[in-house]
């Protein structure tokens, strides 16, 4: 199954909110329906809303009934798609990939619905096969970051535990995912021990829908409140750390959800790799380093309580921050379905080559 | 009003499980009772654990009616009361609080049940005292600190502002408390910018317990998630970090709340001051380092769920530290009621002078 779809003129996606309770689909018949949506976190993922950005470009497309040339820029239907895309592209401001949905869809607007739709397909199986390449690429660095030459020759090795934070599973793109991609590439290859899952405050994302993704799959694993993770990893739990990352600079910082940043210290101080894999359109160049990255900041009431559940004092005011910044000194290697770039032997993304081997 | 106090005959706490939605005592009779309580976190934080601890001795000596000489080790008495003392003293393995209220009462378990209760009573007053000092040695000790020399004959300097972790006020001892009574010095001093509080998952105590006493006591102050703690620090909100410690060893290793190790990693990383806060009776300097602390691990209901709102799915397992243990390299100093140990500057545990004064 698809965690977000097309079918006959509308987007079909696995509303998150009702996870792990219940496995509800949504149909989104207007753009403005999949705002709410992107908005509320029913989809969310940085590849889920680059497919979802380009699915909208297409649902705005059909509506607007537009022939070819109709939407080209200067033309009268360009001019009226154009606040309705720009509201879709701003609906998330940190994740990089929405907006390289929308732009990747848009830019076929002058050739009519059935083109930009066709793109967005595109999109969506683009998305599925750079899953895998992510998930193979990161199990065979994993391997080799952890074992190093060893045991190759020997015993079999102990399968690889591993500690991950949110959640960048299938849920979180289209199928496999990212970072949780990897630990179902492992687990393919009978070489996965565990994954400990953060529990992801405020929304819960680790507890909600990791934890569900891991079940599902059949991988041994446990749940942690976030505050453990470096405990942890100090204690020898983990070999370990992988997350995925909503927007990654061109010096390497990459922004993810927050809480990364806090994981990222503790393996730097226990000595274990800390792995980002996200596709290479997570990649942006524009953005020099995690200082220029805007942090989308929530509403306080994520973080003053759960699913109805008051847990702070009423009209207690948060700071509630949805993504943090990790420098690129505490980054091990960035895996992409392109390439594998090794940050701790001084590789930098845009020197690094891109590959485009299908394996 | 007293966070734990004895009225004829039993011991008084304020029950911490129902705040911040309601201030409800509860009398406890038995030492029975009182374990419950302390198991449940009814009552908890380190300074009103060594007062429990002493009470509850007080309640053992009270209903066995002993008189003088009836609990002297070898004593019938002393024998029978022996099991019931040693439950209480390992209610809870990582605070050493507990212990030690509970040995110091205990010694005088030959000396009739009225002794036994003045020496809890002495305790009690003496932690009251204890936070004073604690809070006015902390509160010139991150002026100096953050400030050094600078402003001292320029305009006012800018107020402070702190982040703290887990609740260590006057729910966490009698009155006042240990890393929030800092605040509160600084509070009634003019000089507190703002005490950002973490929410101290999985049982929310910095949420429900640091948030209401600090609406109380009028303090300027916000919420954030566990895993927001360092990139607030990243981003300039933060002048000091101030903690408490459930135990601290001879190196000045500290095991605390689950989540302070995360913190002092961030602080570190950003150059700010983590001061750790804590009566000197937390000082174990039987335990050479952090490597020895045996760290009490709680149910997995308390992080698969939230109050009652089931988050993960159905038999999810977890890993439930209720502690971790920060490495004396990352604190800057400790501050207990008898000094101030600079670990920044070398200063050691094992030879940085004891105070007697009373300021």
């Amino acid at each position: 199954m698809r965690t977000i779809d097309w079918d006959e003129g509308a987007i079909v996606i696995v509303d998150q909110t009702a996870l792990p309770g219940e496995l509800r689909l949504l149909r989104l018949t207007s753009v403005d329906e999949l705002i709410g949506a992107i908005q509320r976190l029913a989809v969310r993922g940085a590849p889920a809303l680059g497919v979802a950005g380009a699915m909208g470009v297409a649902l705005i497309a059909q509506h607007a009934e537009i022939g070819p040339r109709a939407g080209a820029p200067g033309s009268a239907d360009g001019e009226a798609l154009a606040p309705r895309i720009a509201a879709l592209r701003a609906a998330r401001p940190t994740a990089t990939n929405l907006a390289w949905g929308v732009d990747r869809a848009a830019a076929f607007l002058s050739q009519g619905a059935e083109r930009v739709l066709a793109e967005a397909l595109a999109v969506r199986d683009e998305d599925e096969a750079a899953s895998r390449r992510m998930g193979l690429r990161g199990a065979d660095l994993l391997r080799e970051l952890v074992r190093g030459g060893e045991g190759e020759d020997g015993a079999p090795a102990r399968p690889l535990r591993l500690l991950t934070h949110c959640n960048t599973g299938a849920l979180a793109a289209v199928t496999w995912g990212t970072a949780l991609g990897v630990a179902r590439a492992l687990l393919d290859q009978g070489d996965l021990g565990e994954v400990i899952a953060t529990e992801t405050r405020p929304l819960l994302q680790g507890a909600r829908l990791t934890v569900w993704e891991l079940r599902e799959m059949g991988a041994p694993h446990r749940l942690i409140v976030d505050g453990a993770g470096p405990s942890v990893m100090a204690r020898g739990l983990v070999d370990a750390i992988i997350v995925g990352a909503d927007r990654i600079c061109a010096n390497g910082d990459v922004a993810n959800k927050v809480g990364t940043y806090s994981l990222a210290l503790g393996a730097a101080r226990a000595g274990l790799p800390f792995v980002v894999v996200a596709p290479e359109s997570s990649v942006d160049m524009d953005t020099p380093s995690g200082d220029q990255v805007a942090i989308e900041d929530r509403p306080d009431d994520e973080v003053t309580g759960f699913r109805g559940t008051h847990t702070a004092p009423d009209g207690t005011v948060a700071i509630n921050p949805a993504f943090d910044v990790t420098p690129h000194d505490l980054i091990t290697a960035i895996v992409t379905d392109r390439r594998v770039v090794r940050l701790d032997r001084g590789e930098d993304l845009a020197r690094a080559p891109l590959s485009f081997a299908l394996a």
